[in-house]
């Protein structure tokens, strides 16, 4: 396809719309998955129903939520899971549920926890709790930085991987440590499981059920390493899950019908789970290649999971620039953010491979990137 | 279609699907809209997304849904409106955000307010809220009733229709009156009009916009009288409705994929408005109809939209199973649900008039329902 013919002129910033159809316009986009079209997508989840014969849910109850709420349970290991509109509700609910049982509306997590950043800090304005944001926000937590928080929790909020720092993870013995150190203390433990699915391979041979043993409550996304429209689900034990179902009413998220998003997950779960070793060792590679060109550095050095970051010494303005420039020039899409960082002149962007990427030849990647680099730093003299 | 061939024994109570599975095998099922089938539905909205163009929203902005809360906006007279995923969502963050400013978390309602009966009170759970009850629960909300209130409030919810009630408006005169005095007491008035298309037709020649002109915020629906999968719409002025924004994030409403919802709100809305008076007509004959019949009483006794109660002179448990016995023998599913009235041996049911009934002539309706109360009758013995 050749890129759209509203091309801006080279170093004129692009709205975000001109830069969605430039992304559009390139035949190999690097991060990520396919972009469903609605219109695609929506016929092929009708086409599924129907094949199935899924009638309409009603307010979250049916066979089609139920049996996908039951296969998720048992995948997790827990006596039940609840299907929920969004993760930022699912998490919410956990740790409020977790907090009134205890009496304690104080929980803890990771500096870079998504409640912390990205939920417009729901659990203070809407269910009043209070967090402490545990040890390093560089590295994972760990069960010393729950050691050396003196207070009374009422359950910690573990994300596996921490996305916002290149998806790193714990290592299995770290991760049973601090599992014990908190039950020892009757902290309950949350996963922010939003990629649970990436982080399995890394934990190998133990299974979904074996990592999450380890957690009181589990919350996975559906809509991230899966590519459904959205959703998320909840999983614990059975009063657990029953009184999560009383609050996601409460959050307005009973919604009458859930089945589009129930069945978008559904219908490429299974597919989608068994491409995940095949996501990570292709970010691997890329890694690799990736860490040997100058000026690139790969954090954490070595990926844990098929999601990792990449910092650029240019400048975040500058590499914005020169990735659209490689998209005109060559129909290829490396990255899609760059984030300056602390240090001047460096920037970094989020890696996820997925089905993008995957038949994709390194021998054309790779100097991309190096002629990313080259651009932006001629473009910033 | 014949009746399902699991039909319970007569007399024994069948299980909800059973009775589900009875419902579809009738040719003719008296109150709401056809079902629509997952498949079919979604097939549709990816059609008509495909027709259009339109591209995946992503955190409920993109075209579809600006274009779509802009067009709400813009017939409900208000500045801005936003797309909501429920509207236990939408009317919680209306209550919330006039709260806040006005320093008061204190809001008034009436007895039978949504927000009341079938939201777990997350008002109170999730917002800190607390709620005064108005006047007589069996009338409409008048001026009188809130005068009578002394305490400080924030803001006042209203119902139009108020549903359980049997679909009851203030008259215009009414709500005239009652809104002068919120607005000299400096309350804000927020409209649940998750039946406002049922109820514009009372307050003809005025526009929605007219009746909404009385309303700080409103709140519509789209999954009612309109058909669609899902959704809400909150409308206000624009510095509301960009707090609105936050608070549909705190909630986990602001979905990474809000489209199949707003698609199909938005690819059937103005054919489902225009329906409406039809609709009304159509309601106004069955219950002129049913009056006539022994044994029924219509609440209110002059229906005000296409929705009434049907007060009947029997058991509900026996009107359930005389119901499902009518529709074993003809096909005919005359309503959905018998709830005991304080008066023994009464019970009520909610018909709600829509496209299923617009076909359906009265010569064999009206005797079905003389047949419900019969057979109802006779087993009750």
């Amino acid at each position: 396809m050749p890129p759209a013919t509203s091309t801006p002129a080279e170093h004129a910033v692009p709205t975000s719309a001109e830069r969605g159809a430039l992304r559009r316009s390139c035949t190999l986009v690097v991060p990520g998955h396919p972009v469903q079209e609605p219109g695609a997508e929506l016929a092929a989840i009708g086409a599924w129903c129907t094949a199935h014969g899924w009638r309409a849910d009603l307010y979250g109850s049916g066979p089609l939520i139920d049996t996908f709420e039951q296969k998720l349970a048992s995948l997790l290991g827990k006596e039940a899971a609840v299907f929920m509109p969004s993760g930022t509700m699912a998490q919410q609910i956990a740790l409020r549920i977790w907090c009134d049982r205890a009496g304690v509306p104080h929980f803890a997590m990771h500096g870079t926890a998504h409640p912390e950043l990205h939920e417009q800090r729901a659990y203070a304005h809407l269910h009043g709790l209070h967090a402490t944001l545990l040890g390093d926000a560089a590295r994972p937590t760990s069960a010393a930085d729950l050691d050396a928080c003196a207070e009374r929790l009422a359950a910690l909020l573990l994300e596996l991987p921490a996305r916002e720092i290149g998806g790193q993870l714990p290592s299995w013995e770290g991760l049973v440590e601090l599992a014990e150190r908190a039950r020892a203390r009757n902290v309950r433990l949350h996963m922010d499981g939003a990629r649970l699915w990436e982080a399995r391979e890394a934990y190998a041979p133990h299974t979904y059920a074996e990592i999450c043993a380890h957690f009181d409550s589990v919350y996975v996304s559906f809509y991230k390493g899966i590519g459904a429209l959205s959703g998320a689900m909840l999983a614990g034990p059975s009063d657990f899950v029953q009184e999560a179902r009383v609050w996601r009413h409460r959050h307005g998220g009973t919604l009458v019908q859930l089945h589009p998003a129930v069945a978008s997950a559904a219908m490429r779960f299974d597919a989608a789970l068994a491409r995940m070793p095949a996501y990570r060792a292709r970010a691997f590679a890329l890694a690799d290649g990736l860490a040997r060109i100058p000026g690139c550095v790969i954090r954490p050095v070595a990926p844990q999971v098929n999601l990792f970051h990449l910092h650029l010494a240019a400048d975040a303005a500058a590499l914005d620039l020169a990735r659209d420039r490689i998209a005109r020039e060559a129909g290829l899409w490396l990255a899609n953010r760059f984030v300056a960082l602390p240090t001047p002149g460096m920037a970094v962007t989020e890696l996820y491979v997925g089905e993008n990427l995957l038949d994709a030849d390194d021998a054309i990647v790779l100097p991309a990137f190096a002629r990313l680099l080259e651009y932006a730093r001629t473009s910033a003299r």
